[in-house]
């Protein structure tokens, strides 16, 4: 999975923005045009793109819309869009949320189309009745759920591995959450047999959770992050993989985007060798099961 | 607090939108509309607004514009502006949201400044290092966070009241997150002496935690919402109170935006109306403290 993570401070070169416009309309026009030239470049080695929402967000509605037409370009290549939102509210607002990602707004204007993507990641933290209206909503869409369960940055600890009292880390709850939630969803729309709609963020960064993990949801899409940059390693994620190729999906954003600062030359040349790279490293390991 | 949760199929009838446009765009100028006019009736009871942005983003970038504009409108009424977002992630991506809400992003065609909100709601799943990163953006603009403690969903049960092998749910060690990453704060900027510049949100749903909340988090603001629609009373609110009338916000949406259902007559006179009944029940259990 490619991860769209574009700081305006650190686009590729040839990312150009009109010559009028505000700072805002400006960034992001650069913006897209950084993002269109990664997927180009790197996407036919990759099956999805994570953009990363904050990024667009902090460039205001000009960076609402650049987000809308990186998804296009990304889907218009053949890939999976993953929204890396992150959100998670209760009831009606978790229903905004996951129609802005997933869904078509009712108004008395017409329906406002959401921007479409394939998965979503939703924070647990508010519990099942905050989750379950996302669920609805990327179910119609034939479009999956993916928890937020053991994350790959290093204060995860403090609240996710919180040990309970009935046994075992927070973390465990959520993955039974997950388990449960996606129950509905196995008989269409997944992407192969045995796999549901409800997925789960785990960090590649604590591949020693992965067993376990598998265990608790074992039908599961696991989306992996924190591959490079934050020193995940793809040779130990094999047990991702025990429900099939399908069954996990390794996302890198700077390692390959920033590639050409390591090997030097062409940035959208770099980006690819290192997508290649990753999907051979992840090709082997999921055959691994 | 008066709540800004617009739904596009439920606005008072005198928010009009332009005769063309794209839906969303048509809409966003009716929800800004209604927004606006909500102000303009309740503002004057009320201390803040609190847009709930998954509303304005199902709108697309439209949305966002209109939420830019109905903060400005409250701001220009004298009100501050609490983004309820309950954005998290981790590392730069925590400090791009934070600065879309209550900073400027540096671009290489000027500084994209961001919404300029004076609080934001914030997740705090993903643990210290996820939360700082908005504290620090929050701090440099004299802008707070208010992180997620015990929210007032029934949902909340299944995560944040888990109890923990240590002694206590979840939620106590969200509260002590709050309290020992608000430390920095109170020397200015703080609305009251003593007022630390991470608060937290506590569901007015369950106001039998709140004197714990209090113990864990003396110098904290809470946030308090679900007063009305979600079934939480203003005179059981005392506890919250306790470091002085600053030290809490009721927050209600539902209940005043839609009084005119209950009560007939002019909307704006109606939701006037509730919001001043509000103010009198909050100013009268802040000082029951």
């Amino acid at each position: 999975v490619l991860g769209l993570d574009p700081d305006p401070m650190a686009l590729w070169p040839g990312a150009r923005a009109p010559a009028a416009g505000s700072p805002g309309q400006r960034a992001a026009a650069a913006v897209a045009a950084h993002c269109r030239a990664l997927i180009d470049a790197a996407g036919p080695a990759c099956v999805a793109v994570k953009p990363q929402l904050a990024r667009f967000e902090a460039l205001g509605a000009p960076g609402w819309e650049a987000l809308r037409a990186v998804a296009e370009h990304a889907r218009d290549a053949g890939l999976l869009v993953i929204a890396d939102g992150k959100r998670g509210d209760i009831d009606v607002t978790a229903g905004a949320y996951a129609t802005a990602l997933m869904g078509t707004l009712p108004t008395p204007f017409g329906g406002v189309e959401g921007l479409g993507v394939d998965m979503a990641t939703v924070n647990p933290l508010m519990g099942s009745d905050a989750i379950v209206p996302f669920v609805q909503v990327a179910r119609a869409a034939n479009a999956a759920v993916l928890l937020l369960v053991r994350t790959s940055n290093p204060g995860a600890a403090d609240v996710q591995d919180a040990e309970l009292a009935a046994g075992g880390p927070l973390w465990e709850r959520l993955a039974r959450l997950v388990d449960s939630l996606g129950a509905g969803g196995a008989a269409e729309g997944a992407v192969q047999a045995g796999l549901a709609d409800v997925g789960a963020v785990m960090g590649a960064t604590q591949p020693e959770h992965l067993a376990r993990a598998r265990t608790l949801m074992p039908r599961a899409v696991f989306l992996l992050p924190g591959v490079g940059a934050q020193g995940g390693r793809v040779d130990r994620l094999a047990p991702a993989f025990a429900p099939g190729r399908a069954g996990a999906l390794i996302a890198a954003s700077r390692s390959i985007a920033s590639a050409h600062r390591a090997s030097g030359g062409d940035p959208a040349a770099a980006a690819r060798s290192e997508a290649e790279r990753l999907r051979e490293l992840a090709w082997q390991v999921s055959g691994q099961r």
